[in-house]
């Protein structure tokens, strides 16, 4: 019997996976990542010179989207049978072999992978390894800290509705907001509405090579990247407030 | 000149340190890290038998607190004191050799190393290795993916007022607590008035030796852990809300 095993990559720098995964990786025999249909895949380039070059891979091409609206029940069955399929593949795989599902970030951490996790793991023996989210590299990209003493911080999708997002905006003390792209206008919108857009960074490829750290003032409107995080860093809340005012 | 280097250690299993944090803890020959007087310190004990044995340790003792209430000036002016002369003292040193501050969880995510930070970065390089929050480590503990979709996932202090708890827990779908301790009851409080209780987890020792998982409802009220995490894992917001209801 062979197990799953999901190693968390990390926010992409090889030099972040975990020294567990990185173990794991280098003596794949079988792995299996995520694509987009006619990509490279993000997971894949990650540990492009890390696995073996005879491993046998399976590329899980998410199914085309593009002409689906994201929201309707149609995307939704596309997107469960999909996952049905692969957990079907890979549990018939793992009954004599060990499968290496490589993925970006942490995998608990509104990954992918779960999707294939909970199909299987009732039926199959699944290993998760957590990596460093994908949030972390870019707060440390800022070189500067995200949260002090009793910040409240909050992470968003910016694929929730404009009002739901600044209802958030305006409570919490740190923001994360993931899910950009197409959705950075609403996000710029909803972070001047609770009056946190002058304190709003953009964090593009955080830790990998290209990466951009900017403030979300000084990106054009037609500037909308994919893989970028949007953050608003916590000041300090009492007690401890006084502490980072004094090293200013 | 040689400088700083403050290496993320994440959540406890020494297997979970980046690749790179492992090569220069493997190298290190000085460590300056924190400890709370007359004990060896979380940071000291995950990178045990990692560090080399001839490395010159520098413990970094927190201030005794006990006797000053933590919301207090004097707290914070002791706090300051205690940062601002191991600032000086790493300073001086770095002029001639690097430091390696070994810090649990990711050092810019509610780390201590970040009051030293912003006392050092206009005077000496400093490096920042992310590591794998704390957090993430409990999480992965639970066997349960914490968010879906488009679930907003919450941050929190247990040492926030009742109120502010109760507000943050009714609208954020994931939630983590943090400093717990003797705040537990609070928190408990706060859940139950907010309607999570039911789905709440305490996570002790999340992928250290001790490791574990329970229900807060099944936690005894005399019981207050001090290195655990309350947490609710979010259930999955549209637009994938389905896929998580199909494969239940």
């Amino acid at each position: 019997m062979g197990k799953i095993i999901c190693a968390g990559l990390g926010p992409g720098d090889p030099d972040l996976i975990s020294v567990r995964a990185h173990r794991i990786l280098r003596s794949a025999r079988h792995v299996a990542f995520f694509r987009k249909a006619g990509r490279q895949g993000q997971a894949r380039r990650i540990v492009q010179g890390l696995i073996p070059d005879d491993a046998i891979e399976y590329p899980m091409e998410y199914p085309v989207t593009t002409e689906i609206p994201f929201d309707s029940p149609e995307y939704n069955d596309l997107l469960a049978s999909f996952y049905d399929s692969w957990a079907s593949r890979l549990e018939t795989m793992a009954a004599d072999r060990d499968i290496i599902v490589p993925c970006e970030g942490d995998p608990f951490f509104y990954g992918s992978f779960m999707h294939l996790y909970v199909r299987l793991r009732d039926k199959v023996e699944i290993e998760v390894i957590p990596g460093i989210p994908g949030m972390a590299g870019c707060w440390n990209a800022t070189g500067t800290p995200v949260t002090w003493g009793d910040d409240v911080m909050s992470v968003l999708m910016g694929t929730l509705p404009r009002a739901d997002l600044v209802r958030h905006m305006q409570v919490a003390n740190a923001l994360v907001i993931m899910k950009t792209g197409r959705n950075l206008p609403k996000i710029r919108q909803a972070l001047a509405l609770a009056g946190r857009l002058e304190d709003a960074w953009l964090i593009e490829r955080g830790t990998m090579p290209g990466e951009r750290v900017v403030r979300l003032q000084e990106v054009e409107d037609h500037d909308c990247p994919y893989f970028a995080i949007v953050m608003v860093h916590g000041q300090g809340r009492r007690p401890e407030r006084r502490i980072p005012e004094a090293a200013q």
